[in-house]
């Protein structure tokens, strides 16, 4: 007795300068999902369809949305990264690299928080990336290097910080403890490119996947650029260097946080 | 270095037939809120001004919100039962139960996630409901005894539902474990009354708080009115009858699912 998701999903609202084939893999992306929403159920949007490039279920609504991506893409002339279908060459400079539906189990139930985050990357650097929430077209967008509109919190220490995380995982539940017990308050949106957005616009002070090792990089790539921008930082909490690599199934534990100072003590909490 | 909130408030998008209280306080609070992020910092918003008639700090966020609402509740001529002042008693028999700012600490800081509740009572008890998502306009309206539009997702059964919490407390941390472990899915949006709207559109199966007793009855009463009329149900973990009472010291471990079977297997699981 599944139910078709009421609501619209609006045209993002894209800003002045947005690198092409950014804007359109966005509206791209906005267009497909309102039009599952019209045409499935919300178990008919979850039910898993295939296994994607990365290694985990593709749900129906994964499917239909990033068809329309890929599709934005070849238009644009660019290569593609992308979370089911891996990478596609057709030999440009510039590599998009996308979540076309970050936060898929959102999306296909209901939950409007759900996003597309994409980057454009050329030789392995992102330089560029959009961020859209699909259920208020909201769009957050930065240039590496340029000033952006947001800025973050600024907020060193983590002790009665903001954070975000993902659920506990049952073989990370000390290192979950250790980190939220230090925060002042705790949420879990199950979205962490909206999470990234949040924190580069000062809603929230930091993000951590607190050692669950879930994040692949179309996770964290918008917010690699969008985050330093607003005078974050982006890290792995263990460490390791985050890299574009088509190889996806890779994994991190992604800390995205307000300050350099602030990442680190996330990261350390999560370590132990 | 505290920022606004950039984004705008809606006009609430409200359904034809809706009690013309409700509707007030509605188009009030949304108003109110919007000034109040237009002139207003995050920090000032969450400036603790005073301590609320339900014992729990007041921020500026709540009072300048509640003001709006107290004014429209007066002019339309009811009662009032609100989180910061308390019982406002002109001698009508409608009294409006109202949470101005459910996710208050949301609304100061800018995660996009508050709104505003609201339920019409009569001889206590809610007769209508109206849920207001400050960040959209979409609003839920519910009348009891009436079908309504949303149907909850129909599910029966704890494990592998998705289930949106409260934080866990330091003192009931293994009700947290028992619940959250059986969930297929876990949320934490830090408001009560949209979780609640989300059980009753079908979006979530369930939310709980996992026998925090955080709950006060103007988080509780919209939905009580909402969820039951789209096939849900709404009890406290412990058993204890949610009542419409002007003292606002008390509390309940609300809990709002799909069905009344999985609301007694998500009680079961907090009381363990």
């Amino acid at each position: 007795m599944s139910s078709a998701i009421p609501w619209p999903v609006p045209e993002p609202v894209l800003p002045t300068g947005v690198h092409p084939a950014l804007a359109a893999v966005a509206r791209a992306a906005a267009r497909a999902y309102g039009d599952a929403r019209r045409r499935h159920t919300r178990a008919e949007l979850g039910a898993e369809t295939a296994m994607g490039a990365d290694g985990t279920p593709t749900m129906l609504v994964d499917e239909l949305v990033e068809e329309a991506v890929a599709e934005a893409a070849r238009q644009a002339g660019t290569n593609l990264l992308s979370e089911e279908i891996g990478f596609v060459d057709i030999g440009s400079a510039v590599t998009l690299v996308v979540d076309p539906v970050d936060g898929s189990a959102n999306a296909a139930s209901g939950v409007p928080l759900s996003c597309l985050a994409a980057a454009v990357s050329m030789d392995g650097t992102a330089t560029e990336a959009l961020t859209c929430w699909f259920d208020t077209g909201r769009t957050w967008h930065a240039v590496a290097g340029r000033p952006t509109p947001y800025r973050t919190s600024g907020r060193t220490r983590l002790d009665g910080a903001t954070v975000d995380v993902l659920r506990p995982r049952p073989r990370a539940r000390e290192a979950w403890h250790r980190l939220t017990d230090r925060a002042g308050r705790i949420r879990i949106l199950s979205s962490t490119c909206l999470e990234g957005a949040l924190v580069a616009e000062g809603a929230i002070d930091a993000f951590a996947d607190a050692g669950g090792d879930v994040h692949r990089i179309m996770d964290l790539v918008a917010a690699m650029v969008t985050v330093p921008a607003a005078g974050g930082a982006v890290v792995d909490a263990f460490g390791r260097p985050l890299e574009i690599d088509p190889d996806l199934t890779r994994r991190w534990s992604g800390v995205i946080a307000a300050t350099p100072e602030l990442a680190e003590e996330v990261a350390q909490a999560v370590r132990g």
